[in-house]
């Protein structure tokens, strides 16, 4: 039970905010998970709300579009009985030019104890908990980090194998522009997980092997030995600045196909969507048994669940960040 | 009492989705029409909340702009107790490319229950049911049905006549291009009423008479002998494409004037909205108290109440659909 | 106790709506002031949320974007436990060409209890209240005037100052087209303060000072005996127009500085927001411990709960307006 979560367990999550999985250790990586897997019993009772939040008030600051990741956390929220209030950036007053720390500080003096933030910026959500007292939830901050994403695939990836211990992961596609691989490095690494990254060399970062990856412009060599190939959305509006030379093209070098399957056969396909069939993954790939996509947006809310639980607790406790 | 339903009556219900009314049989709507009168007392009371769907979550899932539609179904489902959640199209990741089936999957792979779509193309919503285990309710797919509007407008007119047997039901506009029209059609025609059409030859579907349907076009031949005369919104924009030569013209040829209720002493005047007033209708005709178009609003409410009732029950039944 | 607030304190409340401050009495608007601080201490708990208006439907028609005055009347609802439903004008029929009127008549079928209204139009909430039953509340309409914004600045004002007879308030800006203003000038007139007007000649209305009030064009007249500034926000907008030269020259004339709280050593700042940090306010006087502009937010959550708890009350006791 959710309600038995002891008090050493909250202790265990030693951070105030959710910026990132750079600074988050194994064990607090892990107590997020195990939490999770709780909250997804939840989730497949009939009655799937839960009081444990009911006194919080949550604001969703969304500055970029997303229809997931939104929707997601505010499933999330619900389920937890927290009150809610969305805010998009199209009808803000981001378009009269407020700063972030303004609009922040007045969504804090309404008395809001969370926040969760998705920004085009790089460590928007770290600003974000200088200037305000709420707790703060990184929902993806430009090329950043965007840790939810992180923990939910790290949750689809143990339903599969039994310890990350020497876990071979290949992540491809555009790993410069994706704040999605940066999280699941980092929470990879921490639970000992080895991981491969793979793309164009244009959508390599210089210097990621100092994160401790190896890298590869070979998708037949990052899928080899392999046991989870996380395939990243391509940026469509990227093509025209030319960081590859066409979708078909894409496909042909790093796209995942039917044959791939045939070829490796315990391999698990991962996606964090909206997939682009017939790029990054044939159409059947996507369909395949063996693509665990659709379970990673269930792990979603049941992993955003734990998170807005677990900060919650800390933040109810009093204690410094 | 709602609460009383007997598990015959869910039984009665024997589609699992509402896609339209072409395929619900008499019986099947004389529910529907029931358990809204029930829910509209609900809405009398100072308390208009039931705890019926507390366990249930909605997601509202409107590609096309809606004002009343996605209001009223946000206050059924709200006055039933249900979750819900707004998604709308221009916040979405269907401008990232994604397809309706991807975006149908992972909205129920966050383990919603009930799905209420507006598309713009006919047979969106049949097409979900496809993808999706979920209940669906189609609030409008193209020009093809939109049924819970045919059901508000039964309720409606059930208000004021005793019975649907032999009731002369005129609908006038733009037949073509009205979903409202077709759920209408098919609604009355399994009750029992006769059905005339009206409108220019441009607006009205070849071979339409198939349906078991007069066509004419003159609108005093439209309103001779009639109980219930529906106008129909014209699209504006469809202007330009030539199918009526002027507004003026459409209204002197289409428009119902004052002129007309006091001719038909027992007409009742009804219309889906928006009103173009001096178009369809004379302003003084859409005020007038023989017009029940607010009531339709009212009913509105009552029977997407009753439809989430019913189908949410049987989807908690667990049968076959 | 909010819950002890008495009947005759509720019969205070003479009006049925919250159109504007210019015809509510001195005592009408205390009553507010004194439920809204009871209604600060809700906010202040661990438990925010009390059980007021469980079964109060409120629709916040905005058909002005906003962000916080928005927020703030859903959290408002929220924490009173009303049923909110959020209506914004781009995904309307407002769009389709309906008029006012006919949007409120559809939305109050509905059986909606409360309407909040922000529009462009000087009035559209006094003629709203002559289409339908429900009651309505201003937040804002055109430069007429925004109430529950003058409420809250005089909750904040009053924080500071045991009483508003003798009080010196300076408004600094662009009056003509202030709505903030004109409630401002209103509530704080009927509450026995003194009020000084300042801005360029091109932004003050000609013959305001028949509301009772001093007019300077120049800001160390306005500041000299002043207990309170208030600095209107700029629409940068307007600057084409050519209300004002450029921004630089408007902050060299009428923006407060820093040398300005050193020269007042009592000087209590405030602004609606959002800031145009360096144009009304150096950004060291919005960051300044006498700026009380965050009180002034969470003061505007507790103001609405304060207005549509005893509006609310006058609806259900069911007496004319």
């Amino acid at each position: 039970m959710v309600s038995d979560v002891s008090s050493e367990q909250l202790l265990a999550l030693r951070h105030r905010h959710l910026l990132g999985l750079a600074t988050y250790a194994g064990d607090e990586i892990q107590l997020i998970l195990d939490t999770a897997r709780e909250f997804r019993e939840v989730l497949e009772r009939p009655i799937k709300r839960v009081p444990t939040l009911r006194d919080v008030t949550v604001v969703n600051l969304f500055f970029e579009s997303s229809t997931r990741t939104r929707i997601s956390f505010e499933l999330a929220e619900k389920r937890l009985s927290a009150d809610t209030v969305n805010f998009s950036a199209s009808a803000s007053s981001v378009a009269k030019g407020e700063t972030l720390k303004d609009t922040a500080r007045n969504i804090e003096a309404m008395k809001i104890d969370m926040v969760v933030i998705r920004h085009r910026s790089a460590g928007a959500a770290h600003f974000l908990t200088r200037c305000v007292d709420s707790v703060v939830i990184n929902a993806g901050d430009g090329a950043h980090e965007h840790p939810t994403q992180g923990l939910l695939d790290l949750l689809t990836m143990s339903d599969s194998f039994p310890t990350f211990e020497g876990l071979n992961v290949s992540i491809i596609g555009d790993i410069t522009h994706s704040r999605v691989a940066r999280s699941n490095i980092h929470g990879l690494k921490a639970l000992g997980a080895n991981v491969t990254l793979c793309g164009p060399t244009t959508m390599m970062p210089f210097g990621i092997e100092a994160m401790g990856v190896r890298v590869t412009h070979r998708l037949d060599e990052a899928l080899e030995g392999c046991d989870v190939a996380m395939a990243l959305r391509i940026q469509l509006e990227r093509q025209e600045g030319g960081l590859f030379p066409s979708l078909r093209e894409y496909h042909n070098q790093f796209g995942i196909k039917l044959a791939h399957l045939d070829q490796h056969k315990d391999l698990l396909i991962m996606h964090p969507g909206p997939i682009n069939r017939g790029v990054e993954l044939a159409s059947e790939v996507a369909d395949h048994e063996r693509a665990v996509i659709l379970n990673q947006v269930t792990n979603g809310v049941a992993v955003r669940m734990a998170v807005l639980y677990l900060l919650a607790g800390r933040a109810r406790s009093g204690q410094p960040s």
